[in-house]
């Protein structure tokens, strides 16, 4: 099975996910401390637990492939850590927009990649990507804030976009060390090279859906 | 049911285990972010989200029983927030010893209170205080940490005292502002007052059960 010439970059896309999701399970418990009352803590902390069971499904899976989930791990760590350091939510609002906004760049990403691969995988991928109430709760407490003090709509707009760039700029250095992974993204050995023209159309789409999003919050984009 | 003499006190006992369980599950996910390697995070991880199970079940409980949780949980979140706040962890072994020391210290207090509540309240706080791994991991680290480096251990044995000091003076706190669980603990209706010698001797098998732990994580207590 390790012989198979995608194997590598579903390692690749199954490490980066539960990398993802264990990093996006300690962001969303500690910006549950930011939270406004107990009960918006509780709300956090759930959806904290539900991406560390995601984690776990991701990390059985790798077990399942013949992988070892702490090496299929690790090329992601300083990414994945370095855009959580340099978008430290500083509020309970920041933290929200970065829940809803960074979920859902990631899992657009995810599904991107999850149509080329095998069904047992793929299914995994769906499953991991399935909204956990995330969007909902974000989307209300935020449309709320705004409605209360206009004042804050400018400084969330501000943030998301950060959140989009430095998103980018970590994605750019991940492509730059993990040829697999761009490989299973834009093309395989029948199609040497990247292909310039998938790749621009995916961000297109990839913003266009980040755009749709902040506008679901009530921000520019 | 309300009317039971014991229902503010039963409520009082799962409105503090609710909430501190729930702050138990942000100290863990933040002293996750602490671990030497993505192995130990998931670890610590996946002890914080015991926790969190932990306080959905106390929840439930209270729901059971027609209290209000958010309301059972208000008188707590002060105190316990202060003791974290008071606490907080600047490496990973100090976040080791106060996850084993802490947890510890809560499960013996809750098993002394537990004994005298109805059977369905007893059954859920005993599964609740069932170990949830948190004291092997805990011990293993610590040990092996003093073994590679003996000058580790002075700064953790002074820092296991000062838990235990902070964890006395928020139980103070609490037993001054709430009646019912002081009455639940000590005495009711029909043995008027507090009884000292009684507290006196719970406290000395909370001190003594303390310096158990200390001495199996290889410090003085």
């Amino acid at each position: 099975m390790n012989a198979d010439p995608g194997f590598d970059a579903v390692v690749d896309l199954l490490g980066m996910m539960a990398c993802g999701e264990l990093l996006a399970f300690e962001r969303l418990a500690h910006d549950a401390a930011l939270a406004p009352s107990i009960e918006d803590k509780a709300e956090l902390a759930r959806m904290a637990v539900a991406e560390f069971n995601h984690f776990t499904l991701l990390r059985e899976h790798l077990v399942k492939l013949g992988a070892d989930p702490t090496a299929a791990m690790a090329p992601f760590v300083d990414p994945l850590a370095e855009f959580h350091q340099r978008t430290a939510a500083s509020n309970w609002l920041e933290g929200l927009v970065k829940a809803y906004v960074g979920d859902g760049l990631a899992a657009d990403f995810y599904r991107e990649i999850g149509e080329i691969l095998d069904p047992a995988t793929s299914d995994l991928v769906q499953e991991v990507l399935a909204d956990t109430g995330h969007s909902r709760f974000a989307v209300e407490h935020v449309r709320a804030a705004i409605e209360a003090d206009p004042r804050v709509a400018g400084p969330l707009a501000l943030w998301g976009r950060r959140l989009m760039g430095e998103a980018l700029t970590q994605a750019q250095r991940v492509a730059g060390e993990r040829d697999a992974l761009v490989s299973l993204l834009v093309g395989g050995v029948d199609r040497p090279g990247i292909d310039f023209n998938e790749l621009g159309a995916m961000l297109g789409r990839l913003t266009s859906a980040h755009s749709d999003r902040m506008a679901a919050l009530g921000l520019d984009a």
